[in-house]
């Protein structure tokens, strides 16, 4: 790979943004990227969205950004993946750069899922899922991930409670992340009290949806800037697919896709698990922490929540994980959140985490999920 | 630019698809172009799609059509620039390849609008405008280029009459594209008589909605099979943007977009219109041809339509366009519509189009617009 930098981040605060506009959150992001990095525009915009058709009636995000940014008449386009569509729209400015058709990129990824009613977000959140198949048989995204989780819990005999350790987590580190939705504590007593929402995964297992956006600014390396801040540097970048439907997999509990780009990004970066200082993964739900963390070698398979259980994840262990909050606490506009996690492992890079800082962090994994799995995308950042 | 090649295509016919789903389309044109190419499958598939989340309730179509098409693991989004996603997923392919992140890539434009009711359809396909300013006012897609073509016979003094060779041709060449869907001859008398859709656009002026998708297989060059066959390559590839609203533009009656991505692709490939062979332009409405042909350089400002008058425009003409029957009559299922002409170009430079081929064609441009001219993609292909 043509090595990249970013040399530039943004993001907006996580929240229902009733009197800011889709278009307004992605431009704050960019500008946010650009003003970081001392630039004025870029040669490409990638646009990670996933549900504007359906909750903003507004296709065409890419044009639509650039043009209220005032990046006049630049390439842009928006990348969708499902949830992984902020991943996606990082790697497509990574490829635009390698490729020498831009001299820089900017992503932004994007969601504003406010403004409709709860039933109307549950449906279009939906349509990562199989329509014909899947939704059609009435199961939503948060059934469909209540089926995996009694499933794992069934195989491997854990109980609820001992998924608890993931969210626990993600709210410490929240409250000391400015842009995050949920900057509460909470503990073990809460979770056990937290209601149902599809058996067996309650409110606390969940990633509550919100407005933002995050952004980044990619380079080749010998265009950043020497001024002094630390060099991010992309070492390794790879997607994967798996089946669209969960009953298609042979194996519903090991997410293929992580694990086989993980594997790649692994390669290309000269690393392995034992390398990696944290973590940001894709915990939309407490389940997908469980398996994000085997898939990608850092647990047996069935061991994962043994890594929250013995304090490994938090930003004091041997594997920090959403130390930023995550998508359980940071919140997760799912078209934004891969570039939330990107913007964060930079900033774990950079040094700029205060009471979540992992100490003399200097390679970065993040892990951005769409679907149950179907499409996952995984970037290995490290600091020079 | 790295050199890329094309070495497998594939199509289905534009039509009201009925009994074939939104995947099975994709998958039809995308087997039929690995098979094309005689290969078993490639690294990565970028999905151009406009509007699958409002007409199918399906999101996610790079994790879905890459499990269809059995092409298990692969990496795969979907890339949407409205009207331009066809030749968006092109770009995203090339610049895959072009990187080194892929060593094959497919791309494909899918659409499938004939589902909804005509209504519905017409809302979907005001979201590639912006939702806020132009939507919000009541004008629909047709109404926008409506302006365009009123404002562009007052200040250029042109008659309704005057774009009717356009559609002429169009619906001329179509006859002979199997996967066309209007294959019928029309007359200047029929254009005459023909209903009012939004003043002064009328029905033969509107390309016809359709269910349909193209697919191609992209490669390094020196990985390109010598089989025979003409190589054919890509040597230039450029996209810009413009205004997402026509309102917002200094000058409504130019594509700027279209101007900027024709310069950067002619650059690239070291041709000027003058080598240009064969133009397979965005005739949505015949408005957009007359505005395309100005703005990459074959006509001056205002002139567009005497391309249409004098002849140049027909097979045998000195400037071919929508030799395949274009939009307006091979069909405009949008989101595909780019993958079409690219597919189209590729087909012209190998000889295989019968009685609408132009004579030694070597040098194809292919430019495909998304919304009222925001995002316009220029490609240009050579057969070696």
């Amino acid at each position: 790979m043509q090595p990249v930098a970013v040399i530039g981040i943004g993001q907006t605060r996580i929240d229902e943004h009733w009197e800011v506009s889709l278009r307004d959150l992605a431009v704050e992001a960019v500008l946010a990227a650009l003003h970081d990095a001392g630039w004025e525009s870029a040669d490409a915009l990638y646009v990670g969205n996933m549900l504007s058709p359906l909750v903003s009636s507004q296709n065409h995000l890419g044009a639509l950004v650039a043009d209220w940014a005032g990046l006049k008449n630049i390439e842009a386009a928006k990348i969708e993946a499902a949830c992984g569509s902020g991943a996606a729209a990082f790697r497509a400015g990574l490829m635009a750069v390698a490729s020498g058709e831009a001299t820089s990129a900017l992503a932004v990824g994007v969601e504003k899922m406010t403004d409709k009613a709860g039933r109307d977000v549950t449906a279009a959140l939906a349509t990562a899922a199989d329509a014909d198949y899947e939704v059609e048989q009435g199961v939503s995204f948060v059934g469909l991930n209540a089926l995996i989780m009694r499933r794992y819990m069934h195989e491997y005999g854990w109980k609820p409670a001992d998924f608890a350790a993931f969210s626990i987590n993600a709210h410490a580190n929240a409250i000391h992340n400015p842009f995050a939705r949920l900057r509460q504590k909470i503990t073990l007593d809460d979770y056990g009290k937290a209601p149902m929402v599809a058996t067996p995964i309650n409110l606390l297992d969940a990633s509550p949806v919100g407005d933002g956006a995050a952004a980044a600014l990619i380079v080749p390396v010998d265009a950043a800037p020497r001024d002094g801040r630390p060099l991010v540097t992309v070492t390794g970048s790879a997607a994967a697919t798996d089946t669209i439907a969960i009953h298609s997999r042979r194996q519903p509990l090991f997410l293929e896709a992580a694990h086989t780009s993980a594997r790649q990004a692994y390669a290309q970066a000269g690393v392995g698990p034992e390398d990696i200082d944290l973590f940001e993964l894709h915990d939309a739900f407490s389940i997908m922490t469980a398996l994000s963390l085997e898939a990608c070698g850092f647990a047996e398979r069935g061991q994962g929540p043994r890594l929250g259980l013995d304090g490994a994840i938090t930003p004091r262990g041997r594997l920090p994980v959403c130390t930023r909050g995550g998508l359980k606490a940071r919140g997760h506009p799912v078209g934004a959140t891969g570039m939330y996690q990107i913007v964060e492992v930079v900033q774990q890079l950079r040094g700029e985490c205060g009471p979540t800082q992992v100490a003399e962090a200097r390679i970065g994994l993040a892990q951005n999920i769409g679907g149950s799995g179907a499409s996952i995308i995984t970037h290995i950042l490290k600091r020079d």
